[in-house]
């Protein structure tokens, strides 16, 4: 299972919105095929190893890091494959939170006579899925919190420098993170600062969605996101008040402008524009600020996973800006907790994720 | 060597401003004598090591943590009962910097026909007295900025709330650090606004100097700092414009008012001020904030070690205050970076530790 794991992986970025998977077949103690999903619309994991067996898998044992699906979505359903080449056991990581499958699968193969053994290291492989999970139970984008500040907690200096906080190796791996999500979000405060691109810098990989909150429409038509919005897909969500000529002259450039409803403090109505999201098959997002539109969701519950990463630096300033801003909360006892907190070093930086546990 | 780094870490917070030191005595590969510097004023280790053998030490290794003495301080030199009791060979891990020995102690043993090997485990015998190492060598007392800071880089509520940012078992680690050092600094805005007592809450252990940064005298005659001066020692440094009669109530108290200039942003400077307080035999001090003063302090290139706790929560707030405030720097390039940096875990806090490197 953990070589199914790490097979699943390999679609990282790829398969969105449909789960990661990866599938081993083993016959007489030795793997004779292994799959995994590859991208959206390709072969399920299991279909790509069964096709592709040294010897006849008929009598084998395939591993498989989430439940075998069975119904038919882009491609057919899984279950009829494994029935078909007479696989003798099934064993399986997670169960599909899909109600399409969700233990349906499972049943189809046992009804066929097939040994189903579930719940192998099933707490990595449904980590492996979060995103899938989280999308699929609750219609809603996991949102992931990404930031950079130095180790006394700034994401840039009393002038608004911010280039850069973290060291090249973070760098990396925020590219890698950018990878992982299908979007990536930031408020047009972050925009007018830092003219970003937003992108993904790993070869072969495929550019998020860059979506950028901005309830006035204030993008400038001369921003980096704006001049490449023909190559690389570029959304805006406004305000319902937002000038319609603007709105025209970005669209012309090929920027997508989606319109939101506002939260009480006349700033986008997060939890709709994500619901929103949503309905256009954006299952991930990766967070990268300001520091306003932090504070907005993490205060409406919306931030699933936090990547915090920590320069070894100290720059100081009262008025320099931190990671999350808004209003924030009064007494520290109603502090957003982290859960499952892990640490990584990149260079000499360090990145320290968790998730929130909203009460 | 390694035992006798354990063994001079007994000694920790009791013998300030001498440095800590530990010695193992081994014949014919036993262990016949262990013995570490206790306390200021007591024997140094060595002797205590010497004057309890389990036999005739003659012809015996002796492993030391740091050069033998060869002046009268306090207590008679080291190297001359070494050289008495013929201790056939000397380990020693760092060379005293202390100018009245600096490798003269060394000297004085060759001399004597023992044979004398320097730099065992030296980077840990240095780094156990970096304190002492720091004030020897500038007459300025190490400062060791200590702050505990949530996950998005605050150490207070938008409200100024801060019980507590970090859990149970980094607040005792703060107490073992409070126990090291001779000194604990704070500005006067911390007093006003949590009225600290600045303790050590271990056992047996010797309270830490609470030291005040009140440039214009503000501290209340009824805060927890002033009503126990008669029991922990409690400085204030003022400045010259405080008023005459507040000193003389203070005073009253127990609390001595020490007199400093001021910078040129009127307030205390804060270098001097350590000057003051080295005269005084304070080699180190746990610099507990607030932001103000940290600001200060970094920017004066006078912080020589950072603990940052860092607790699993988001509490947000774009006015919430973070750890180290101040003018700051303008751009990041000029960022006090660190080095040295080590990462501990307390309970689901990390504790990030490094030293500031001024270029």
């Amino acid at each position: 299972m953990a070589k199914a794991l790490a097979l699943a992986q390999k679609g990282d970025g790829r398969t969105s919105p449909n789960p990661m998977v990866g599938c081993v077949i083993v016959k007489n103690g030795q793997i004779i095929s292994e799959g995994y999903h590859e991208h959206v619309g390709g072969y399920h994991a299991e279909r790509n190893a069964l096709l592709h067996c040294a010897e006849d898998p008929a009598g084998a044992d395939l591993y498989v890091t989430l439940e075998p699906c069975c119904h038919t979505g882009r491609t057919p359903p899984c279950t009829d494959i494994i029935i078909e080449k007479n696989i003798a056991r099934v064993f399986v990581g997670a169960l599909d939170v899909n109600p399409k499958v969700a233990g349906k699968g499972v049943k189809q193969l046992r009804d066929a006579g097939i040994e189903v053994i579930t719940g192998i290291l099933e707490d990595q492989c449904r980590k492996c899925n979060e995103v899938f999970e989280y999308y699929m139970t609750t219609h809603l984008p996991f949102v992931d919190a990404k930031y950079a500040m130095t180790l006394d907690g700034k994401i840039a200096t009393v002038s608004g420098d911010s280039q850069w906080v973290s060291g090249e190796a973070s760098r990396q791996a925020v590219h890698r993170l950018r990878r992982h999500y299908k979007g990536i979000m930031c408020g047009i405060g972050t925009v007018l600062s830092d003219d970003p691109m937003l992108n993904c810098r790993i070869a072969n990989s495929i550019d998020p969605v860059r979506i950028v909150c901005d309830t006035h429409l204030r993008l400038p038509i001369d921003a980096a996101l704006v001049q490449t919005a023909s190559d690389i897909p570029m959304w805006v969500i406004a305000g319902p008040e937002a000038d319609p000529d603007k709105k025209s002259v970005l669209e012309d450039c090929g920027v997508q402008v989606i319109t939101c409803g506002l939260d009480k403090n006349g700033q986008i109505d997060l939890k709709q524009a994500l619901r929103i999201l949503a309905d256009r098959e954006i299952d991930g997002i990766l967070l990268e600020g300001g520091s306003t539109l932090m504070g907005a969701a993490f205060k409406a519950h919306l931030v699933n996973k936090v990547h915090a990463f920590i320069a070894p630096k100290v720059i100081g300033g009262s008025g320099a800006p931190s990671p999350v801003g808004g209003t924030g909360v009064e007494k520290m006892s109603q502090a957003v907790q982290l859960r499952k907190m892990t640490l990584t070093s990149y260079d000499r930086d360090f990145c320290i994720t968790g998730c929130p546990q909203y009460v």
